[in-house]
């Protein structure tokens, strides 16, 4: 998201600088100034009210008691984002850019099922319509954008990326095997879940993760002795992704701490990075 | 908790030292004398009988056998804190703000429900006062004041606190959109419990944590795929908190073992123990 | 697997090089040329396709609708898979050695129950051969030999073997005493899961490692207590396999770093990269 | 374990050195010789055997079929460890401290039984006895001992236990008010499983070890909401041993890992245990 190139663009102002439209695609875009930063607060805390907005409508009793009250709501948020999209496409200097961008196609279609509903009412395409309006969940992302302390963690999981799909494949060969040896066990057996090879990577996976549902469960000893020996390796293989992540935070913390400064005097290294004085000869750095 | 105002001024003592309402001021609030430290342990242990207490009046079983010695045990144990609480006041300084500080209020709040039934009785309050009764559980909480070597443990987790923010609201998010499509999928679906959004979401929790109830399973195909996706999710993901923490931890250890001298010049802290110059004013130590 | 004497054996061209014969060997067994090294990728997806396909097989709906069209896909997959069998056999030097390992093994047994079930139709031997089928699905670890970056794992694992080891002894013996605890306290209660003691043990497990399906769980309230003992024995323990690991994959990262200097003199390795000497016989490097 | 005085004392043989009783002594208690060692490898081979039978001796069905081959391999097993107990008294020069030490009292628990069941059958004490049998677990704990790489681990371990204790003290002290606060949200529901306090702790030490069994969860709105903070909790907790543990272990491996020693010449420091010379200048060490 960081080196998103459509964002980039944005940030070059429109020609005519200093005009309305200039200090508007400021507000939007940018958070450099007081009233920009004003601007992204009131944004997010709308957009986490719809998201509520959209889950309360979900809940049958609620949507039963108070279904007009949040339909209400919901037009005027759909009349607030609406506004949002316009404004942006209109100060934006490369507005296709912008409206193919992820972001772009989030916001359009978060105010799009509201104004569907309106044409398609009666055509029996309602749930079609109910589910579109769920993707405006995915607008919490843009949440996501305004967290500045998140680059360690990142960072981090970037860097073991390419260990943790390795392990995932390795955890996912390991789930096959023995889901494939818990199907040929138990199939068969009275009250067994396992009913297919797939079904039984499901329980596979369940098991592995210590998550455990219960809703599929190896009634036979053998499955048992099988499913016990599963929950002991992923009880020691759960450690690896903690190693690998802890490794790499570590890693990453002290290559941000400590600088490489050497005292011209004695050549002693390993300083503080605030330190003014070698530790070692007192000679001024 | 630590710099708790009200709880720095009453370290201060009344004025008139030496008196015996000064000698009962330090045997309540300090722990710097044989005695007090004796006062302390013995109303630790109190508190700890009365939880207890307010634990198995909530079993009914125990309730109706030994009803009566329980309630007799409540009324000697809120006649001990109400003459403890009473001397917190006689011999505290600024007495309002330890009635307003936290634990005045929980001081109050443990003994007055005991009374409150007496005079409430038979009015149709009860189960509001046995409810108040089971906020003396907080008391808990002042043990954990006595407790020395849980620095290094706070200091790891407040220094990884903005870190661990992120995490989880990274994590509700994943959670939250996850939750959203095993809604769509699911929804609808006989014997499925995801019967609203908000409910998806409790099922992502109890899942991405790996806790697993099996309360609420998915029952399509598509339903359990996605599920699998999100317990590979949080199985990779549960690596992180633990990850920053343990850094944090190594980092405070190695922190911790360094040596406690000062610059005799500048008073600076924090000195490699191999040092041999004050690193901040270059003064030999 | 790295040492497997049969497969380092395969490596030695065949005596007539440049032949055909030597080119397909190249081709099959090595990964040096862009052709081989698209070999090795044609051949990785359709051993996936294959378990794909098996995976389908065993879901009852799937195999009804779809048989036919799976039992074509499964003889053309029988067919290339012969094929390739025949191949290798033909170019390898020694065919016995390959043959016999552990690969060689599964290669036949991926491709025999096809044929199998021609031969011993309608004897009665249909499961054992359906059983056979399914070994196929070890051609997965065919696709683990082509991870490159799963070195540091395998290497920081196999350092902490011998800690994982004792590890998973003492958690086997802890949960054999507290599992034969709960089975005297549980056993005989109505509605108890803890009918014998291996059934407990399994019980054991299934807490110890935080699966927790919940198709035995305690009654009784010393069962409760002790179980909820075992649990935070469990949550503490768990910490164990993941500090080994982590502390393993951070030294296994810091050796990496290092240099890979070999001494002139007496080819010693594993050196500082600061080290301007050999540490084992002084050589100047 | 280490230092225990009963088997420290043991240790010194008796007086008439190179008799025959003197060459016993040292094959039961120590280790030191072939003979004694393969008596060690016999006898934790005889142990496990023992467990094995204990355990299929309460599994019903093996019970009716196989009960006399059972009561008969019990017997040996009984004899034999009936003379190895015999044989420790006879050696041993300070019989009572070991009769009185922790293994003292497991051999000898391990073989009553057994007796017991003859002079006391039919007498209706028979459920005690067979619970008296499966002390002979303990056993388990001798192999232990024989564990030589627990070191690390069992070290860390203890250089953890002050800070574990506090964190799990801490642990529960959440777990207690959270609890209350679920007994208060969800007791009287219908279907509700959380009837007392005690109860309540039960399913919260269960969800936030993230064992989840699903026996006992919440039913109301409010109750998944807590439930779910509870479990977020647990997540963002279980990072503290984990980190406790794996901060500790580095330090561990790495206090074995370098010496102390410094180079005569140039007086550098951080070199290898098994270096021979001096990385930085040569110099024979």
């Amino acid at each position: 998201m960081n080196s998103d190139p459509p964002h980039s663009d944005e940030t070059e102002p429109p020609v005519d600088a200093d005009s309305f439209k200039e200090r508007l695609w400021r507000l939007i875009f940018l958070s450099d100034t007081p009233a920009a930063r004003g601007f992204d607060v009131v944004l997010l805390w709308l957009i986490g009210f719809s998201i509520v907005v959209v889950m309360l409508e979900s809940v049958e009793s609620i949507q039963l008691k108070h279904g007009t009250t949040l339909t209400l709501i919901e037009w005027i948020l759909t009349a607030i984002f609406t506004t949002e999209y316009a404004l942006r496409i209109w100060t934006c200097r490369k507005k296709l850019r912008y409206m193919c961008s992820f972001f772009g196609i989030v916001d359009l279609v978060s105010i799009l099922p509201t104004f569907l509903e309106v044409f398609l009412i009666g055509s029996g395409h309602f749930i079609v319509i109910r589910v579109l309006r769920l993707l405006r969940m995915f607008r919490i992302l843009k949440m996501a954008t305004h967290m500045g302390s998140a680059y360690v963690l990142v960072n981090a999981l970037q860097a073991s990326r390419s260990k943790i799909s390795v392990f995932l494949f390795g955890v996912l060969s390991i789930v096959c095997i023995e889901s494939t040896l818990m199907y040929i066990i138990e199939n068969g057996q009275e009250g067994s879940g396992f009913t297919s090879i797939p079904q039984a990577i499901y329980w596979g996976i369940v098991t592995i993760t210590t998550v455990g549902y219960g809703d599929i469960t190896p009634v036979t000893v053998l499955g048992k002795v099988l499913a016990s020996i599963m929950m002991l390796t992923g009880f020691a293989i759960i450690a690896v992704p903690t190693g690998i992540v802890s490794a790499e935070l570590s890693r990453e913390m002290q290559a941000i701490r400590p600088d490489n400064r050497n005292c011209p005097n004695c050549g002693q290294h390993g300083h503080d990075p605030a330190a003014l004085y070698c530790k070692m000869c007192g000679q001024k750095m």
